[in-house]
């Protein structure tokens, strides 16, 4: 495996491989590896010829200093793990050399960005949008592999794509838990035993909105929070449920929906979601429905 | 000279002409192509294995209806023209090819777009952006061939490929005049004889602020706008005198100086701007003033 570390030195081996036909898979990831991560690197490994991963703490997409300053940097380990899973290249700029000048274009995706992430963390699609956007360029990659753990950051890098013409396939993975359910996440790293312990609630508050569903968003809804309010180490940021396509509340259309939160637990921020499909709910409603 | 009308083929041109390592030059255009359009041609064919030269009536970047449904669209005498340039393919998609649907994603390139065109176009920049970048990822150029009439609209497209980290190299060409200084320009031929006949006036009157800037900005504007008032015909939208590289009103950097104006002459909206060096300006100075 190559590590590489000048944005010139990444596209050189990119125009290489373009040149010889290989296909090249890119996983973008800021770093500090876990399971979930490698899922998507071994996916990439089995569909690609090379296969690059990038580790870069983006600034641009932090809009919290503390957060961006705490996220955990651990590039020694990071590159052990990657040794063993065929990856062909890691990619490990600095921000100099990402932003050689800071960007004066924004990105402002809509509707999608007016909700969850985007509402609560103002400013970090557009760090999203641009990052990708340059490691897109960079990589030049056929395939590229994102955690369905950010849903609504994947349906954002899909509208980039459409939008701008990236030459690039999408491929979104289901999220790796922990055995009590915790999404994984680089960010679990800095948890207190005690938030730790807590955590799985997260997950647990999904699954029970799920399970309402069929009474209705509001009911779902508020059950969850009910429950969440039960533990006093987790702060709920915000519980959406929303259309798994525009991200919007209106589920009228029918698709699948999708249950997203985020919550604080002893000053780390946490995301997590599960993806309901529609028949599921109706398989439900038509059984006198909350499971 | 090869016809592509589906973003597809065109994708799967220039992939094999990436695999074998041809040098591509593209030349993004919307038709009714004049001198100004060629002599970018030209210098493509001249710099590159193979040129490509898109001919699209972008919808997204009119703000005006009557101006995109008046704009001249003459796809049969184009092909005649680039039939002799030495031009490889032609690009000329629908607009259902290059928008299938909708985009979603704003494009805001902040100070830059807040002048001029961005300010008197509400939008334009924004489809600019999107257009240019769908281009750049079907046609895959080495490089991209701009005409400086439109200056600001170079100045957006270089801002954007820095800040989303485009592979491309920016080529911007200087202006084609008629030999009665009148820029050439695809909306020259909606004038009427009346406007094609004081038409050279504005480039004279870009001519007379550039000669009046050592009084400073203030007097060569009034001065140019003194003169364009004797030409009824001539309906002044904006003369805005700017840093060459900011846009910006702000002179103090001491780089060139562009002077852009935008005019209506009997229906038909004009622009056109003249670049002025700063050295220049200081002999004048130095040798008293206006020449």
């Amino acid at each position: 495996m190559e590590i590489l570390e000048t944005a010139a030195a990444l596209q050189a081996r990119t125009e290489m491989w373009r040149r010889d036909g290989s296909r090249i898979g890119f996983v973008p990831t800021m770093g500090a590896l876990h399971d979930g991560h490698l899922e998507l690197v071994r996916a990439a490994v089995a569909e690609n010829d090379v296969v690059i991963v990038s580790v870069f703490v983006n600034p641009t997409q932090f809009n919290n200093a503390e957060d961006f300053n705490k996220y955990p940097r651990v590039l020694e380990s990071d590159t052990e793990l990657l040794r063993n899973t065929g990856c062909t290249a890691l990619f490990a700029p600095t921000p100099e050399e990402m932003y050689p000048r800071p960007a004066v274009l924004q990105l402002d995706f809509g509707p999608l960005e007016r909700v969850m992430e985007g509402a609560h963390r103002p400013g970090h699609f557009n760090g999203v949008g641009i990052v990708v956007s340059k490691l897109f360029h960079l990589a030049r990659p056929h395939r590229a592999y994102f955690g369905q753990k950010d849903w609504q950051q994947v349906a954002i890098v899909r509208q980039l794509v459409a939008d701008l013409g990236f030459d690039v396939e999408l491929i979104a993975a289901p999220t790796v838990r922990e055995a009590d359910g915790l999404a994984m996440s680089s960010r679990n790293r800095r948890l207190s035993p005690e938030a730790r312990q807590v955590a799985p609630r997260l997950h647990e508050a999904l699954l029970l909105a799920a399970a309402h569903l069929p009474a209705g968003t509001a009911v779902a809804q508020a059950e969850a929070q009910k429950f969440l309010g039960g533990f006093p180490g987790i702060e709920l940021e915000y519980l959406e449920i929303a259309d798994a396509q525009t991200l919007q509340p209106d589920l009228t259309a029918g698709g699948d929906v999708v249950i997203c939160l985020a919550a604080w637990l002893d000053g780390v921020r946490l995301i997590d979601n599960v993806l309901v499909h529609p028949a599921s709910v109706t398989a439900q409603r038509n059984s006198g429905g909350q499971a």
